[in-house]
């Protein structure tokens, strides 16, 4: 096995793409992912599994159907199965993801967003 | 369901209590736990899973029969099930885990160290 430390902001800085989630490690079935996000993603839901940010720079809000959340540096929120959300970010946002592995950043929604579910970095 | 972001440095905030993990939140069958070492921790193994450490504060060194790893704030490493180890820290280091709901932070070793294993803050 490999005894190397995975240093988040240094595997942020190995991408610009947004929307657009790296994997950065795997506990199980579960895969750690990042993101970065600026402006407004889709309307979806994950109708199978919870889902976790943890953002690591800037500001997410994440809108609900009846009402919203926003995230800072440090702060996290967990994304229960099957409801509604739409991330949005005034300015550029990274975010580390917690979900099991396949999860589509779309869900149910599809779309021009849509980004491929396994890309390591 | 209630849109409270969880802000992580200020549940640190809430106990002092070292190698003894506080759940913050549960994501499917998964807990996000945080918690506070300083010194050694003791050598044991989880045998039914891999577990997550994420460091928010210090540094972490995680001993391994053949070698370790140093972890410092924004770094994390997988421990895969079965692999032995040894969590050391010189001064208080606080760190998020990431594991199975009812995971048992001695895993295999038992002992003084022994904490509950479902603390909520």
């Amino acid at each position: 096995m490999n005894y190397q430390a995975i240093n988040i902001k240094e595997k942020l800085s190995q991408f610009d793409a947004l929307w657009s989630p790296r994997v950065i490690a795997e506990m199980n079935d579960y895969q750690f992912k990042l993101a970065k996000g600026e402006g407004e993603f889709v309307w979806h839901a994950h109708q199978d599994t919870d889902e976790v940010f943890i953002v690591i720079d800037g500001t997410l809000e994440i809108e609900f159907r009846d009402g919203k959340v926003t995230l800072t540096n440090g702060e996290m929120f967990v994304i229960p199965k099957g409801v509604e959300h739409k991330p949005f970010a005034k300015g550029l946002c990274q975010v580390l993801l917690v979900e099991p592995r396949g999860v589509i950043n779309t869900g149910d929604a599809g779309g021009d967003l849509t980004a491929e579910a396994d890309i390591w970095i």
